[in-house]
Formats: structure tokens, C-alpha cells, sequence
């Protein structure tokens, strides 16, 4: 087996474990909280960047907390004086040898933040730099592209920011149903297998998602990239509407992230534009995402109805690989397809980017096999990016 | 002639103008400051966010101050409850309707923050919402791609920042120095549509950039998906490095933004990694761009010949197309062009975006031209979007 394979099937096991372990995130939050943290920056490069996403939506939606990317250069490129007093600083690096990261990070606790470092290895350049360390134990990665190292960064920054707002739901979801939830969506793996040989001859995808998935979306698009060489464009929905989407012309794939919550009507206002367009869509939704309505109401049903019909054994995990002929209302007939993936629901929206994630990474893994390159070895990279 | 080349041409007398309006960059770092801002959120969509990003890298980098992009969504989907206190939310939207920009600064003022708008329109929703308007009077807005609106965003927010640190240095070259290097950037026309011509074909790009013009590489990538339908991916050249290149391959299209500056080796660097892959590139430099030195040499020098030679007159606006066959050492032997557009120089790097903006916006006009589409029409766009 592939390493990326053996390693997409590792993360339930990483998560439950990490999950059970409270007292690090205790501590972090403890001494942040005595530090008067008030404002949030993330510093990471790759797919930890994409993981700070997630945290920063978490640390504005559940904490209140202003958060925002933090830009690596401004310490050590231009060398600026920044006025950190009152900041918490996350660093994000599986290796925790990214050396822009844990430069920033130093300057940053030199000029007066909080600092903590996300990162597999504890005894890391990162982790030294750091006031805290939170560590996400994923035992050695050997796949170029990171799997196990994503979702292990997610359920760190989860549990961190669970325990900041002293949610045990929220705890208790990530010990239990989050890990049996990833579990199943593994099972997806075969109608994954059948989308990847479908999409082989694309050049050109956009993954397009909104709220705590818009790091899913981001995250999907760069394995894609890394292992597969298509051009996968990540979106936030609002930003796409924006502009981009007058790319989407008839026959046009598009990767959608439909999960449960808030974001869901907005995301399916989307869905129903991109039919309309003669996009192809493959929409990854869970089994309680809120069935469609208004609209593109045709087109929907059908979609929410092969969804329902999908959601029956074990737990939803089956996908359905339906597909459905749309026509657009006073217009020229056009065929769109919609093909659905269907992953366990139930979980708290804040948790949902940790199961949405595996098929997207299951994506990848077989676009690459499908279009006959080695996943585990994408061309001209290796492990650690030094960037300076 | 098209609206978008007509308002392409307004440009460096719109900057010229706002430069000369220093009252209301007064006024509100006034206000800002009084109200003990530690902490700077920027909030917008489309085009209006990547002079957001820009807008974060000045207040970073020149005024010391932590800064991030807003999460919309937190404040219109969500709901969540900020801790806005010591804040400066900055919103900024060319029309000021953009509806989910205007309601997060509505939640953000009454949370405590102080707010700005800078926007066209003084009387609009996000002016009205806003403790300051930094109005950008750039007049109607006719093509639906935003040119003369982006240079303005930036323009304000470079003299906001400029009012901030009391570079006066600064400010005298956004009255100065920088119109007419714009004015003279527009001379590269041709060039630009000799390499739009040479484009024409490709479904691909990559545009990089780093530091303060990975707002250039963010902008004109946009531009390029909005009018002329091609997959443009607008990367940072160290987040490129971190994964993506992966898909460049031999014939991949690059378009790089090497300007001078603190960023300048990276670029070089990326360039010359570009090159022994056998990318095909355009890079947009400026005449005082600093002379490459170190390990692609070869390559470096050919490329840097040709620039000296292409600044000569006017100050250096005549572009250089020169071609340049590159082999790499001890490797098999692959063919690379590398053409270059020399943009001109003496500028504070921090006002280079203005300038380097200019080529990308015109070949995306020409780009659109040569494959054949209105590029006052991108299909299915419309000039206010609505993001809930």
C-alpha cells in the first residue's frame, strides 16, 4: 500500500488518541490566558496554513477573539518591529523545522506575545522557540503530501479552542463521534475511487466551500496540486461569486463542500448557479445536511433525495454516486451532472472540516493513480520547504 | 476604445489627485489613533480584498501593528460575538453595497471597534456605517473588470499608513514619482500584447509574487479569471515553493512579479527553479530591479542583460521581450523563454504594487482580445455582487 493511502487510514486513530490527551491544551490555554491574549496570529506555511485557516475561524467564531494569518516575511524579510503585547501567536509545522515559522515565532515572544507551537515534533526548532507546545504525535510522516499531519493540526487547534471556551460537547464529540465519523467516511474510498476516473482528463477544477470548510477547500486544492498537477482553485463561495466564477463555462468541473450549518444555504445557492452554468459538479455533504430548497428546487430534490437514499448503512457513510439530468428553467437544455459523496453528519459545524477532509484527500490520492503518477512521490518536492 | 482600457489609462491621474488629498487621511489616523488602535482587521471581497492585502502588509510592516483579514461570515452568518475593543476595522468596496462588507462593520463598530470605509462612493451603506471614509473618487466605473478602482484602494491606503508613520518621504512620492511611473508603465502596451499573443493558447498560469506585490499576484490573477477565463493561480513565492510548483512542468506558463526590494533574492531564487524546470516566464520587473547573482548565473545574467539593455528610454517604460535559451547544467537539455516587461523604477518598495499593477491589468485586457472575448463583459458577472 501506498504511504498516502496507509496514512489517510491512520487519522481516526490519531484523532481519538490526541483527543484524549487534556492536560497539554489546559496548560496552553491556562498561560495564554494569563498572558491577556486578545488578538490571534497564525503562522504556518502549506498545508499547516491551511489548517490555521480553520484556527482562525475557530478563534473569531468561538472565541470572539480577532484573529488573522500572520505575514512570516514581516520578521524575516523586512525585519519590522512589531507590537505583539497582548497577541497569541500560533506556529503550525509538522516538522516544526520551517525556518520563516519559527523565526516569526521568536520575534514575535522576543516583542512581547504568547507563543505556541502546533507541530509532530516536540523537540523541534518550532517547539523550542515556543512558550507552549501543543503536540500532535502522528508518528513519522512518509508520504510527501500531508494527511494524518492536516486533520492531527485541525483536532489540536478543536481541542485548544474547546478548552479555551470551556466546551465539553465540543470535547466530547471530537473523543467520540469525530473519530468514528472519519472512520466511515473512509468507507467512502470506492465512489471516491469511481469520481477520480471521471475527472482523469481535467486540466482545470475548482473546490469551492464557505465557513470552517473553507480550509477544506484550500486543503483539497493543494493535494491536488501536489499529487495530481491539475490547477485546483480553492474558493470561499462569497469570494467566487465575486468574480472567478465567470470561468465556469458548460462541462466546467467544480468540487463542492456542502456540509451541515450555517453556511449550508449559501453553499447551495451556489450549487444551484453552477447547474444553471452547465458546471459538473461532485458535492461532498453529510447525511444531515439541510435538504435544498427554493430555487433550483429541481435540481435539488433529485440531489436530496439520492442523498437520503444514500444515508442508510452504517451511520450514512455509504456515498451515492448519483447522477441527475438538470434543465434549466427558460432557457437552452443543458446536461449537468451532479454526483454526491455522502459522509457521516451529527457532528457539531465546527468539527465537520475533520471528516470533510478524508475525501478530499482520497481525491487526490486516486486522481493520481488514475492519471498514472505516484502519489507518494510528486515531482521536485521533498519533506522540509525551506523558505527564507 | 473598451471602458476597461479606457479606465486602465485613468489610473495614474486618479492617484495623482487622491495623493494631493491630505485632509481625510488626517482626519481619520486622528480618530484612529485617539481611539487606541492596537490591532487592524480588513474587511472585503473580490478585487477590494487584495488591496486588502496589501493594506495588511503596510500596517504590518510600516506601522507595526498585527493585522489580518476579516471573516465576514463571523459577523453575517454566523453571528458571533467579537471583542472588538482597540480594533481599526477598515472595509473597503468600490461601490460601498457590498452587503456582507457593510453589516461586519456595522457589528464591528457597535463591538468596539474603530472603523473605515474606503470606498468610491462617500454616501454609500459602508460609508455610512464607518467612523472615516477615505473616499477614492475614481468616478463611474463602467467596465465590470475593476482597474482604476484597485490602484485607488491601494493608493488610500498607502497614504493612510504614510499619514500613520509621518513618512513624508512617502506621500511626496505617491504625489510624485509615483503617477508618472504609471503613466509611463502604460507604454509597455505593445509588449503586453505581444506576450498576451504569445499566451493566447495556454489554460494554465501561475502568477507569484512576494511581500507587498503578492497583492500584484492576487489582483492580476483575478483579472485574468475574470476576463479571459484561463485558470490563473496567484501564489507567494514561498507558499509556491512549499508545494504547488509541483505542477509546473516543461511549457508551464509563469508570470512573475520580481520588483525590487527586501523580496527581490526570493524571487530570483523562484525564477531560477522555475527555469530548470523548463517554465516558460514573464516577469515583471523594474529597472532598478537588483542584478541577479549566485547559482543560476547563466540563466541570471541573460536575463539581466536584456533588462539593463530594455531601460533606456523614458526612464526605463520600454519593455524587453527578449528570449533567452537557458540549459541546465549537468541535466538534460530543456528549452525556456523568459520574457521580460521592465516597469519603471526609484520607488520606496512599499509603492511598487501601484506600479507593477499596470501590466497585469493590460494583459488581462489583451489576453481577453487575443482569445477573443468582450473584456468589458465577462459572462455571467454583474457589477454589484451580493454575499450573504
Amino acid at each position: 500500500m501506498a504511504f498516502m493511502q496507509e496514512e489517510i487510514r491512520q487519522q481516526p486513530a490519531i484523532v481519538a488518541d490526541l483527543s484524549r490527551r487534556r492536560e497539554p491544551f489546559a496548560v496552553a490555554v491556562r498561560e495564554a490566558r494569563d498572558a491577556g491574549v486578545r488578538f490571534v496570529l497564525y503562522a504556518a506555511r502549506g498545508t499547516s496554513d491551511n489548517a490555521a485557516v480553520y484556527g482562525k475561524y475557530l478563534a473569531t467564531i468561538r472565541a470572539g477573539l480577532p484573529a488573522g494569518l500572520a505575514i512570516p516575511s514581516a520578521a524575516t524579510v523586512y525585519d519590522a518591529p512589531i507590537h505583539f503585547r497582548e497577541c497569541l501567536v500560533i506556529g503550525i509545522s509538522q516538522s516544526g523545522e520551517t525556518p520563516d515559522v519559527a523565526e516569526y515565532l521568536a520575534h514575535a515572544r522576543e516583542a512581547g506575545a504568547f507563543t505556541i507551537a502546533v507541530t509532530n515534533d516536540e523537540h523541534s526548532l518550532l517547539a523550542r522557540e515556543a512558550q507552549a507546545v501543543l503536540a500532535t504525535r502522528v508518528g513519522a510522516e512518509r508520504a510527501v503530501a500531508a494527511t494524518k499531519t492536516y486533520t492531527s493540526q485541525l483536532a489540536a487547534l478543536a481541542l485548544f479552542w474547546a478548552t479555551w471556551t470551556r466546551d465539553d460537547a465540543l470535547i466530547e464529540q471530537m473523543q467520540e463521534r469525530v473519530p468514528t465519523a472519519m472512520a466511515e467516511a473512509l468507507d467512502l474510498e470506492p465512489q471516491v475511487a469511481e469520481a477520480a476516473t471521471w475527472l482523469r482528463f481535467t486540466e482545470r477544477l475548482v473546490v469551492a466551500a464557505r465557513g470552517y470548510n473553507f480550509a477544506t477547500a484550500l486543503e483539497t486544492a493543494l493535494k491536488l496540486k501536489e499529487t495530481t498537477y491539475i490547477a485546483a482553485m480553492p474558493y470561499s463561495s462569497a469570494d467566487f461569486l465575486h468574480g472567478p466564477i465567470a470561468m465556469v463555462e458548460q462541462g466546467f468541473p467544480v468540487l463542492l463542500f456542502t456540509l451541515p450549518g450555517k453556511t449550508g444555504p449559501a453553499m447551495r445557492d451556489l450549487e444551484a448557479e453552477l447547474l444553471r452554468r452547465g458546471a459538473e459538479l461532485i458535492v461532498v455533504e453529510a447525511d444531515d445536511t439541510a435538504k435544498p430548497v427554493g430555487g433550483a428546487q429541481a435540481a435539488r430534490a433529485d440531489g436530496a433525495k439520492a442523498s437520503a437514499s444514500g444515508a442508510t448503512a452504517r451511520g450514512g457513510a455509504q456515498a451515492n454516486a448519483g447522477r441527475t439530468q438538470v434543465r434549466r428553467a427558460g432557457g437552452p437544455a443543458r446536461a449537468a451532472r451532479r454526483r454526491v459523496l455522502t459522509v457521516p453528519g451529527g457532528l457539531d459545524e465546527a468539527l465537520t472540516p475533520l471528516v470533510a477532509a478524508l475525501p478530499g484527500q482520497m481525491l487526490a490520492y486516486h486522481l493520481a493513480v488514475a492519471r498514472g503518477y505516484d502519489p507518494d512521490r510528486p515531482r521536485g518536492l521533498s519533506k522540509v520547504t525551506r523558505t527564507f
